[in-house]
């Protein structure tokens, strides 16, 4: 158990606090349902970067998918090979094609036809052969939220297999590409395994017919997915997703890559905030926290559930609304939820905040960002400072 | 006409300019709208919260609405004086309350009853005596979004009429408590003078009834909410609100305080952004800028409209979304808009993102925000440097 109100006491709030040996089984149960393949498991950057958690996958022998370079170089610094870091996302800049080539990563994610192009004239400019993968669009619907499906046409991600196709042929016949994988990820949080089964079949068949013009594939990259409990949702077992892959892998000989971010850190991490004050509109009730949506978004951006425990608090619940101090109405944590009353200063836990959590977090209304908190082992450390005031205007200052 | 291209050669993309001269005059515009009535315009900083912008509206004489207190210490920074600066919002921290009441501001919006019961606390720990307003929710329906109307009970701001004029007796049978204003702001982006017209009425006529009870305020606070034009609405202008305002009034001499921030500083602002690539999935078209929902927030989270200009651009135009590098599908700026065939480094422009626009900007995916340069009788000039890789793990790195 986590000491959250002596964490709170001794490093104030909001606070995230990250449960390192949560992270470390969640890892270890995901590459096991991959056991006898050849698996690298590259943790998407994105769902939480900070270094040291970045860094602790890596002890751990993941790689790292990143989707800027400012994530790659994160998951350089936290010690992740450059072997097993690839450089995803639909809009690279020509610096950042650049850096990474040039830091010798596995392969770029390319996702359009006009990507390639800048991918292959930066590998000329540079004298090197550019190790690429592409990320195919299965136009499978999985069955998620909107914002977070990304595998239909009507999604930015990817190309169709006929493009994929014919940028194959392309870099087969360009000495500055190499093609070493196949690349496709339908969305996040999947419930279901039918999709992801269905489009993985997709593109072990157009690695076949590749194969057979000769295109040789070695990394079959499925990007991530499996989905967790935020609440009751039915979720897909590690173990019945590898099986899903791996049925429809039959007779390939690759090596999986697997990009998990959310299975690995969303139940693993916490947002700590305290009660300031307990009001009444009406016949409505508010209870108003010191961490808003500045810290934690997904209630406003997603309506996404977290669920909020009142710590150590007993005593009849009543609906409220779990409010921060940011000015808007879309400031909000929880709606209509159950709570027993809350004093001044009474902590509150804010589950399943590792993922998606303090990286989409702001500075909206002057609010510094939270510190974060690793807990390993039964110890806590400081892995964030909080942000200060000065913090905040540091670039700004000199231009007053 | 401000020199987009340029600026976006000399600064880089993406990029936020602030056109000084245009805030310049829709300041003089609402300040003229309220002539011949003792009237402070209080700048709602959270809307654009950069020091150089807060310091230009002080030099006009505006004064600052906070919403917390790295609210008001940029205020004080940018030179606004103490006995203009307001700090309102539902969730003020005990040492917030307290700076504000050393800094000597003109008075804290109070939100809540336990808010006035820290306040009072505050007050005598500090032997001071806190000059107060109550922000009153009159329950009206200002008929806009539902994430920036305020004024309704379902919402968490203020306090009834029945609970203000309770927390006015009690301030005025405190010692340590002076009641100075009375407060109210229903919504933003207002587009009909009913709403505010009514909420005024009623506001004004419990600072009647108070008056009876010799509890004499100064300052009537009509918070903002005065309306601009994002595409095609219809909005109220500046002199029409302030006949409203003073329409319900009528015999009360009081100094009237508003908190424009989008008024001010939203069609003064503008985004830009260089394309990266055009792409194709299916049918549908693509196209990938350098800007993301970590940039400009309001598409993602709101559905907001923005404008979005093509430079210098001809030729045939066809429907495209205009996404970022984010990967999320809820990365866009725009949705099925019109545009011409765009190439690499085609600029665009996206036009009213003076307001909420930097300010909620986040590093996620880790991307450095963007600077912002002031545009001013014809000069350009940084007012915020753009955040480097360095300055995204400055907090981080010590504890690796």
């Amino acid at each position: 158990m986590i000491p959250f109100q002596p964490l709170a006491n001794t490093y104030g709030t909001p606070l995230y606090v990250y449960d390192f040996d949560a992270m470390q089984s969640q890892y270890h149960e995901l590459k096991e349902a991959f056991r006898g393949r050849k698996s690298i498991l590259a943790y998407a950057v994105k769902a939480n970067s900070n270094l040291s958690v970045i860094k602790h996958f890596a002890s751990l022998g993941a790689g790292a998918d990143c989707v800027s370079i400012g994530e790659v170089r994160r998951a350089l610094l936290a010690g992740v090979p450059p072997y097993k870091i690839l450089f995803s996302g639909v809009g690279k800049r020509d610096e950042e094609i650049r850096e990474a080539m040039i830091s010798d990563i596995l392969y770029i994610n390319v996702e359009s036809e006009a990507e390639l192009g800048r991918v292959e004239m930066i590998a000329k400019e540079l004298g090197k052969v550019a190790r690429i993968s592409i990320r195919v669009n299965p136009n499978i619907d999985p069955q998620t939220h909107p914002y977070i499906s990304t595998g239909l046409h009507d999604n930015k991600f990817g190309v169709d297999l006929e493009t994929a196709k014919r940028m194959y042929i392309r870099s087969k016949h360009a000495t500055a590409l190499e093609a070493v994988g196949i690349h496709f990820h339908i969305g996040s949080q999947l419930t279901q395994l039918e999709p992801i089964y269905e489009a993985a079949v997709i593109v072990a068949d157009l690695m076949r017919s590749l194969s057979a013009i000769d295109v040789n594939l070695k990394f079959f990259d499925i990007g991530g997915g499996v989905g967790v409990c935020y609440n009751d949702e039915v979720t897909i077992t590690p173990y019945d997703y590898a099986q899903a892959i791996l049925g429809a892998l039959k007779g390939l000989d690759v090596t999986i890559i697997s990009e998990p971010g959310r299975f690995l850190t969303a139940n693993a991490g916490y947002f700590l905030t305290k009660v300031l004050y307990e009001k009444r509109n009406g016949e409505k009730r508010f209870v108003v926290v010191d961490g808003a949506m500045n810290d934690l978004l997904r209630p406003s951006l997603y309506k996404a559930y977290h669920r909020i425990e009142a710590l150590d608090k007993v005593g009849e619940e009543s609906v409220a609304d779990i409010v921060g101090p940011v000015c808007e109405s879309g400031d909000f944590l929880a709606k209509a939820t159950l709570l027993p009353m809350m004093e001044h200063n009474d902590l509150l836990v804010v589950h399943s905040a590792g993922a998606y959590g303090f990286g989409m977090g702001s500075n909206y209304n002057t609010r510094g960002r939270s510190a974060e908190i690793a807990y390993q082992k039964g110890e806590a450390r400081m892995i964030r400072a909080r942000e200060t005031f000065e913090d905040l205007i540091a670039l700004e200052r000199e231009y007053l």
